[in-house]
């Protein structure tokens, strides 16, 4: 089994949150799937200090080069991916997802998708493949999915959540209310997600809700 | 149970293995224990280009700033910190540890050791309180003891590698061959090391190594 892991960058305040991506990946390997670690190849929207939290003005980064870092090299741009090759895709989260991935973060009247990642996802529902969308991910998933029939179930924790309520009111999806240790999973559509750091209060709870979405997504496969 | 977690960056080329500082917060996490990360306020020695493997010139970053990806923010400055606070050190690998902690990488006559590093390090042995280190760390630390009557016993996995040969013929210590599923125990001076990824091909074999070792740690405390 071959899965692709959509990174948006390293680090939780401008590109994936790091912990939930390594995860991923360890619990894809302790199935003994094939992993094939992607992001897009753009520029980031902001490089953020994690220290301090401050924006660093007039430093740019690479999506594609940053997020390399949590694949040791390893990784391929969006655009070089033969989706068809692909039997299932996760996407971790972290604020790359609504900041790289989508413009949400922002608050700009359009909300708008890359659109490698949109043809990506949209792909792999049509040919009725798995996707899973960790943390804030989940959103990324609702909005490629927006313009179309399809009306997802997904969950980012808190339905009292800003980004639950954007999901339900703006993206024309299902917000379902979860906790850290659970996942939510759309079987018609094949998606599967969990709230992790948009509820976790440690890695280990983070631990618990991704282990169960690798899980659910390879039995969806 | 409060362990502190030494970083060097983020990114296996140019400062903390992500993989193994992940999978390091992880383990304690599942054993309850308080974890407080560390990192030099130091600039880093190089800044690689993850993608390439090219050194990027002219960027500087720092060790704290970057280290702090890693840790959500959630980080000290080594000199900030208290080490009789802590009851076990624990060093993850990636090339930070060989560049920014010390200079092992760049093959300088003299190999030299950041002092603050060294200082934790000292002061962690002669408290009797455990170190582990994981990957090419336990250069480091044999590094910080080089000039003590100590003779640490520490592996970095294969005898025949040019790391392992250095610490044995240049700083004094026992290297002690070993497997990426094995730790190595200095009982007396309470270290624990593991290979990790100088030897393993996969995240699942890092993750078992670094589960061993900081049980380890643990029962050493």
């Amino acid at each position: 089994m071959r899965i692709g892991v959509l990174l948006s960058g390293c680090g939780v305040y401008d590109g994936s949150e790091i912990h939930e991506a390594v995860l991923t990946l360890l619990h894809l390997a302790k199935q003994d799937c094939e992993v094939e670690i992607i992001a897009p190849n753009i520029l980031q929207a902001q490089v953020i200090n994690h220290l301090t939290e401050d924006e660093i003005e007039r430093e740019n980064r690479d999506v594609l080069v940053e997020a390399a870092r949590i694949a040791r090299g390893d990784i391929q741009a969006v655009d070089k991916v033969d989706t068809a090759q692909l039997d299932a895709l996760i996407l971790p989260g972290g604020a790359g997802a609504i900041k790289n991935l989508t413009n949400y973060a922002f608050g700009e009247e359009e909300c708008r998708i890359n659109p490698q990642t949109k043809e990506m996802i949209l792909t792999m529902v049509e040919s009725k493949k798995p996707v899973g969308a960790i943390c804030i991910s989940p959103l990324v998933v609702a909005k490629a999915l927006a313009d179309t029939d399809y009306t997802p179930r997904l969950t980012v924790g808190c339905s009292a959540d800003e980004a639950a309520q954007y999901i339900e009111k703006e993206l024309a999806a299902t917000h379902v209310e979860s906790t850290v240790d659970e996942i939510v999973v759309d079987e018609e559509l094949k998606l599967v997600s969990t709230p992790a750091y948009m509820l976790a209060e440690s890695i280990a709870e983070v631990d618990v809700g991704i282990a169960k979405l690798v899980e659910a997504v390879i039995e969806l496969s």
